[in-house]
């Protein structure tokens, strides 16, 4: 799980049009991105993502769109 | 989506009761606790939940084990 914090001004569609580019992306990473969560007002999202180490989840991001994480989790799911 | 921080020596195991004991209050709080992660490394848990509001969302955790989030965010998921 990720976090990108400050995104001041960040909107669903863009997150959308972000998420879909990590989607084309992911494949050769072995990352799958499953969801996210975008606060527009505070300019947070959160991503949940399956991946072989953060290492990896973060080069789908830098590849797909230059927006890397602020914070990533490891985490166990309930 | 809530999150709580800085509890440290948080377990997976002890995570998975605090949020049983939720299920059984929400009810009558119109609250659907959802999902949650736990980084038991760093003391983080976030909880999805969908709630009338986040007072209703705080109030379940308050009444069900005391432990309320230190931040909670309206989201949208995609």
């Amino acid at each position: 799980m990720d976090a990108h914090k400050n995104m001041k001004g960040v909107t669903a569609a863009a997150v959308a049009e972000a998420h879909a580019k990590d989607l084309k992306v992911q494949g050769k990473h072995g990352v799958n991105y499953r969801h996210y969560w975008v606060d527009e007002q505070n300019g947070t999202i959160v991503c949940l993502v399956e991946a072989p180490n953060p290492e990896a989840a973060a080069r789908v991001h830098r590849e797909a769109h230059g927006l890397v994480a602020d914070e990533i989790h490891e985490v166990k799911e309930g």
